[in-house]
């Protein structure tokens, strides 16, 4: 079936936010913890995306109109935040992180914070990837009163066995999950990892 | 394990890449197709987001000075272009599209081109969800010279058993695939949707 631009318009707000929410493809899924040295906040972020990998650089978008503003406001003024994969043992508590909650997220949610040496801002300790930040520049995007953050990845930690010796990520032995529109959770299972392609060559797998 | 910023600009290059590109999490998985009136080009992005609902825009970011620097010439130029979602069927053919393949990728490649009415570039015929795009403007990230190409939808085509009432998509009745770092390829498996969360109710299943 076909839905054209004015069929897009038209269309009831929520079929509509359900439905192009849908069309990006599936979506990495990521519990953003901040602190303003008070509270522990704690919310899920659908739009983390690679930017680059030197130097390592991540993106994502946020609307600052909506429940999402404390995180935004507390990572330009502190200038620190960590990224923490949704795995399979916690996503109904981070899908749950995206209700309008007053005070932490952790407690709410009864997810555990855990602080590292030399950074301030919370790791959520059962995600199974965790990724400190560093707060680099917000870009704002004018069609739509969203913005787009860029930050630099400072530490990683994730359990040794998921990492290959190429340095290719198993994220199906973390549990890491992955999402379509805002309501849909999934788990990937691997069909193959493919060799670098070249023009006179069959697609081999590695 | 932990690798600090230290240790990640330390890495070799290839590790490096492989192992930063796995960070961001499962990406989504497209194939960008153009035309400047004469080849039908093709090439396999996995940094499509989405970016707002009304109007219905979508993101993607791109490497200047890659092999990909013909696609972003040609959407400047003729203000068009299609997203092709990958599926199962042609995952193999749509890795080969990331080559440097002199003239058209989709002969190269063995994928059928599809041009719709009132539209120039083209569709990928065997995928199934494809989207006709209009470019509005692209930012340039001067940190790691790439830039970010913000397009607008105009029309959507998938069959429509993958439509749910509420306007969710089921992706995973489309086979599409999604991806880790650049070699990757998995098929997600739906575990549940959850209702809209709020504050003082449990999560629930939809």
């Amino acid at each position: 079936m076909k839905y054209s631009k004015e069929d897009i318009q038209k269309l009831d707000k929520r079929f509509r936010a359900n439905f192009v929410n849908s069309l990006s493809g599936f979506k990495s899924l990521n519990l953003v913890g901040t602190t303003d040295g008070e509270t522990y906040n704690l919310s899920i972020f659908n739009s983390v995306f690679h930017l680059g990998a030197d130097p390592a650089l991540l993106g994502m978008i946020s609307r600052p109109n909506s429940v999402k503003r404390d995180t935004i406001e507390i990572i330009r003024r502190t200038g620190f935040y960590t990224l923490n994969a949704v795995c399979e043992e916690i996503y109904m508590k981070a899908h749950h992180t995206s209700a309008r909650i007053e005070g932490s997220e952790f407690n709410h949610c009864s997810l555990k914070h855990e602080i590292k040496k030399n950074f301030t801002a919370p790791f959520v300790e059962e995600s199974s990837l965790k990724i400190a930040m560093k707060f680099i520049r917000e870009i704002p995007i004018i069609e739509n009163n969203t913005i787009m953050i860029i930050g630099e990845i400072q530490e990683v930690y994730f359990d040794e066995v998921a990492i290959d010796k190429s340095g290719y990520l198993h994220l199906e032995k973390l549990n890491i999950l992955t999402g379509v529109s805002l309501e849909g959770y999934y788990k990937p299972e691997l069909l193959s990892r493919l060799k670098y392609a070249k023009a006179d060559k069959e697609i081999e797998k590695i």
